[in-house]
């Protein structure tokens, strides 16, 4: 996406890889809205961490930065010796598919270049292919978010009112966005929407990350507490909810995302506005057969006892808004069942989420 | 409530009147958790002031209040003329009944205070007969949290999980609480109880007030960000909802509460967990025939955009959350309809939200 930072103007993918250094190139998520920095990792397990300290986030953009780590981590191999090369190929792998467990992106992703690496027949050959097959899954990202925002675009009227939950925008992705691609498609074709940006506690995605790229794209949106969404649906000022997944189960249509975003679920239902999710096809795990075995993180209780801010001065720091004495629970994802859910908005189409199965062959 | 600060130990309640200096002293809310602090307002518009800048919160605490903030106001008439009298408390009675719209606490407290006066003749008198009743007011109130607590006590069983939000403690309310009534209660039975307290972004009562007052009893408990409760409910770890009230209306059941409060109702509907509401009969407002007639307060974009916490140096500010260049909505309160209530927890026993009307004799 197009980024305005200090008067310049570039196009920036939220990842990408640079071979001739061995190194994968982030936006340090963490700082925006308040400063935008980029960053390299050097070695895979600095990726890894970049993935699990969340200095990158979001479904794609994880199953992209895996995909390059494994490709990084091969890369870094100097020798010859095949079978040390694949033991290191499968250490690289499974650290860049656990530094988070709940999203399948990066386990699709780290397939994927797996699956290509096994054509290859020397170490040379193997790692090739790895950087070509994460390339490829990057690319494929890009034009999958694409072709998920044509088809979400038909949802958006002029003047519909869509509540999305967390970021499932660009940043979230390679580029584009899940959630925000038919927004940005409609924008591209003269319909204007206005965006409540839920602010997504505890981390806060929705208030900085998609406030900020929307108002970087010049599209109308407010930020609302998590805690308003039930009185605005009630009061008729949502149309539509649209949000992205770290998984969607293919076999059940059930449905994981940030926190929270069963309780949107929930209250369109009552309310019966559409509630539709947006994804790539590396969203859908074709394996699991039940919502209840999907691995959900717990991460740390500082996250909802600290909130990040910056100071009047512009100080980045982290403050307690908490009672000290206090402890906290902090699921970071929930599950939604397929009732609630009006459509998967995917590149080859909307469909139902009990639908997934039967299109398989187009979804795959 | 008992209150440790800094090893000393005393008793407080969030709001008291010192006539010989005519000071309406309140805990300045807005520093708690990091700071505990009284202030001590001098004329009657300081007190409105207090009320609207959230420096006192919470449907009793700003009846009382108000309450107190009338017979301070009142007090300050140093002549005899009856007329210019009158005009004052007219004035006086307005201001502290307008200083936030959508509790009804203020209103009642206010015409309790007005009907004490009326039977009085002289200036002198009725300035006696207003300190009088905001006394009674505020006595009444403690008395009433007492008695629902019993009630609601009930309920609770050894090892419940009780999810609460924002603050229906006894920083709300004179003393004791309402929504905290019953596992204050229990505990002085023996019953120990786990409690989740919603953060409740934008003000973040739950997790700095509620937590805090929890923390000072030595009750079990923990901070959840809002968006979690669906997941927990999801996953069977809450057994009951209780929450306070701003506005119950008596011929309807409607309940009108700090925002957020529906989605909690409707995700507990779902799940078949109880949802109670527990409030003095102060709360009840008699007049209102329909929750679309109930004054939502909305608040500043501010309470969103930025977040009150103490730095690393213990110095509290206010700190920017989200993105510079957007804006927000802050609905302060929603409303919740009675069917998505179990029952409404009151000084004079449990009742359906739609059995008010019936037992109005016992509820005035």
């Amino acid at each position: 996406m197009n980024v305005t930072v200090r008067q310049k103007s570039k196009q920036y993918r939220t990842v990408t890889y640079n071979r001739d250094r061995n190194e994968v190139v982030l936006i340090e998520q963490r700082l925006l809205p308040h400063r935008f920095k980029t960053i390299a990792t050097k070695r895979y397990e600095e990726t890894a961490l970049a993935i699990s300290d969340m200095v990158v986030r979001g479904a794609g953009a994880i199953g992209a930065t895996a995909a390059y780590g494994l490709a990084q981590g091969v890369q870094s191999y100097s020798g010859n010796g095949l079978k040390t090369f694949n033991k290191l190929t499968h250490k690289v792998a499974t650290t860049m598919e656990t530094a988070r467990p709940t999203a399948v992106d990066p386990a699709n992703a780290i397939r994927q270049v797996l699956a290509a690496m096994e054509t290859g027949s020397t170490v040379e050959e193997k790692q090739d292919l790895a950087v070509a097959a994460a390339e490829g899954f990057a690319n494929d990202n890009v034009q999958e978010c694409q072709r998920l925002g044509q088809h979400g675009a038909r949802l958006i009227k002029n003047g519909s009112r869509i509540l999305t939950h967390c970021n499932a925008g660009w940043l979230a992705f390679v580029d584009i966005g899940s959630a925000t691609a038919p927004i940005y498609e409609a924008q591209s074709q003269g319909i204007s929407a206005h965006v409540f940006c839920d602010e997504t506690r505890p981390r806060l995605q929705g208030a900085s990350l998609t406030a900020w790229e929307l108002a970087q794209q010049g599209i109308s949106h407010e930020i609302i507490a998590d805690n308003a969404a039930g009185h605005l649906m009630q009061h008729g000022e949502i149309d539509l909810v649209i949000t992205g997944a770290d998984r969607v189960l293919g076999k059940t249509g059930e449905v994981t995302n940030k926190i929270g975003t069963y309780t949107k679920a929930v209250l369109a239902k009552r309310h019966k506005i559409p509630f539709y999710v947006a994804i790539p096809l590396s969203t859908i795990d074709w394996n699991l057969d039940s919502g209840a075995k999907i691995p959900i993180e717990e991460r740390s209780a500082d996250e909802v006892l600290y909130a990040w801010g910056a100071s009047k001065s512009g100080k980045v720091s982290k403050f307690r808004i908490s009672n000290p004495t206090s402890s906290a629970r902090n699921p970071a994802f929930d599950v939604t069942p397929p009732e609630l859910i009006t459509g998967i908005i995917t590149p080859a189409g909307i469909l139902k989420p009990k639908q997934l199965l039967k299109y398989r062959t187009q979804l795959t």
